[in-house]
């Protein structure tokens, strides 16, 4: 069965060895009032503190540093690297090259956050905007550049080794949280809930796999009740910015094999939750970060059975655009109660 | 020399134990990019994620536990509790003495952070608003409430099992960092400077203990330049709202002798800081908890010697009004670089 996969738990494990030294183990944060709301035990893992302000990095990082050893190549007969992302990817993945010392070129919606925009630049990549309305002109723009510049694209999440960085979270998990019934993890291309799936389903079986996304960005949870993978239709508005991807060709198999479940969730429930997450844990999260926590708050999650007791929150990331928070205004009060 | 002052080092070694189950030991955190602005390795005590939100919760347990113990009273002798406060110590005494079940009531300005004076009804006491401008008739609110409730009066600074409450922090920034070289605390009444004060010069003088307070309201670093009490003249206008209070006659001999230097920043530079805090550590503080960080990038602060390298940053709490930042705003873009 594994070897449908793109990757299977040993290249997890071995993604594990090559980016330790250079990765934070995320600390396991819980907090009281959230496990009553939740009437569960969450157990949030803080992505939003790893290098570079999310998860990305364990990826980016796992794959620059194996495509160079896979090779046999020195860091400079690669020529360059180019992917689009709409932020963190292009972070993590402008961080990692740099570490390499090889030139990157990002291209990013024009509308991505202003501060993950400038984090690229600190990072030395090249950016290049695009319409964030037009999919397929990113996806032009990005395979033009890489052909210009003789340079290798690293999807955000399609990419075998992204996918097993992003499992090593799911391997952490393992060891930080023994007791653990359940995982919820945020999807947009399904990159981290693959990886994790391979790795915890591997060493866990019963442990369950869950997906949280935007319904205005319900790609994966549509696929799962299709039993096909089915993209989004049109590009997704939703605040949920690292959702808006869809699931790819790579992640779907596994996910349609090892995830039990998705769950979606509103733009209301989402701003609520990222706002609570704020309030009570005092954690700066992104709204992205924020689906996990409004997937366990959900009607449909509350369903499920007592025994799932001991749930972990995938706090994917912290990279919030300060200046633009307009939407909390409105929300402050109602979440107090 | 010790006998001059409210309180001694047993007092705080006691405090620790009668609060030690009830309160977080609240993690020290680091970040390397701030390491490099400060040009000194930074310890952030995160204060922020203790109970009810701020450290106060530690005085004001103190306090509620040691007056209990101390008049050999059962909780139901004591009638009632009243103090007034901008909002963190309200929280914490509504919060310790709801678990002793003795009523309260908090004066609060009227201006006080909407979640501050959330939180105190939400541990069951009784709020009055007064108006922030004149800090007599808070005082006079206060004294007419004790009367009539014949009610306990728990000063938020300015009592002496406050104070050793606060110290306890103290205790455990030398377990937490042996290296130790200075403390930056925030000053607002004196309280938490004044019990640090005493727990870390008893056990390790040679550790600097400096105050950071807003220039608006600088009573404390007048109070130290002309070596004696001088109150702020009015009542001060500052972000920092755990800043406004002046020290009193309980904390000024302790700070008189104890603390090393006082350092006052504008109202730029703890906004600056306290975004800082957020984009970096990811972590929500409020702006009184900015002090620390202003302080340590201040150019005065630079110009110490280069051996004072390992510099603990109290981030002394998390309570922010989310529905209120539009300070941020115009701040996030200018902090990115």
């Amino acid at each position: 069965m594994l070897l449908e996969y793109c990757i299977s738990l040993a290249d997890v494990q071995k993604a594990q060895l090559v980016i330790k030294d250079l990765i934070h183990q995320t600390p396991v944060l819980t907090d009281s009032s959230l496990n009553i709301l939740a009437n569960r035990k969450l157990f949030f893992k803080c992505e939003l503190f790893q290098k570079t302000g999310s998860f990305k990095v364990r990826g980016a990082l796992n794959a620059v540093l194996t495509l160079c050893e896979k090779a046999k190549m020195e860091a400079s007969n690669i020529r360059a690297l180019v992917t689009h992302s709409s932020g963190n990817h292009g972070q993590a993945l402008a961080f990692a090259a740099h570490l390499k010392g090889i030139p990157t070129c990002i291209v990013v919606p024009r509308t991505a956050p202003a501060c993950k925009k400038a984090a690229i630049r600190q990072y030395h990549a090249r950016l290049v905007e695009c319409e964030p309305t037009d999919q397929q002109c990113r996806a032009e723009t990005t395979a033009k550049l890489a052909a210009e510049m003789e340079a290798l694209t690293i999807h955000s999440s399609d990419t075998p080794e992204v996918i097993a960085g992003q499992g090593t979270i799911g391997m952490e998990l393992l060891q930080q949280v023994p007791e653990l019934d359940a995982v919820v993890v945020p999807v947009g291309g399904g990159g981290m809930l693959a990886g994790i799936a391979i790795a915890i389903k591997a060493l866990r079986p019963n442990v369950k796999i869950y997906g949280a996304e935007p319904q205005n960005a319900d790609d994966c949870y549509q696929s799962k009740q299709r039993g096909q993978l089915t993209p989004n239709p049109s590009p997704p508005d939703t605040i949920a910015d690292g959702a808006k991807l869809s699931i790819g060709p790579k992640t779907w198999p596994i996910i349609q094999d090892l995830v039990d479940d998705v769950f979606t969730v509103t733009e209301d429930e989402i701003k609520q939750a990222t706002c609570l997450v704020w309030e009570r844990m005092k954690l700066v999260i992104e709204p992205t970060a924020g689906l996990g926590m409004a997937v366990v708050l959900s009607e449909r999650f509350q369903s499920l059975p007592e025994n799932l007791k001991n749930v972990a929150v995938i706090l994917c990331g912290g990279n919030v655009d300060l200046g633009s928070l307009s939407w909390l205004k409105n929300l402050s009060e109602s979440s107090k109660q």
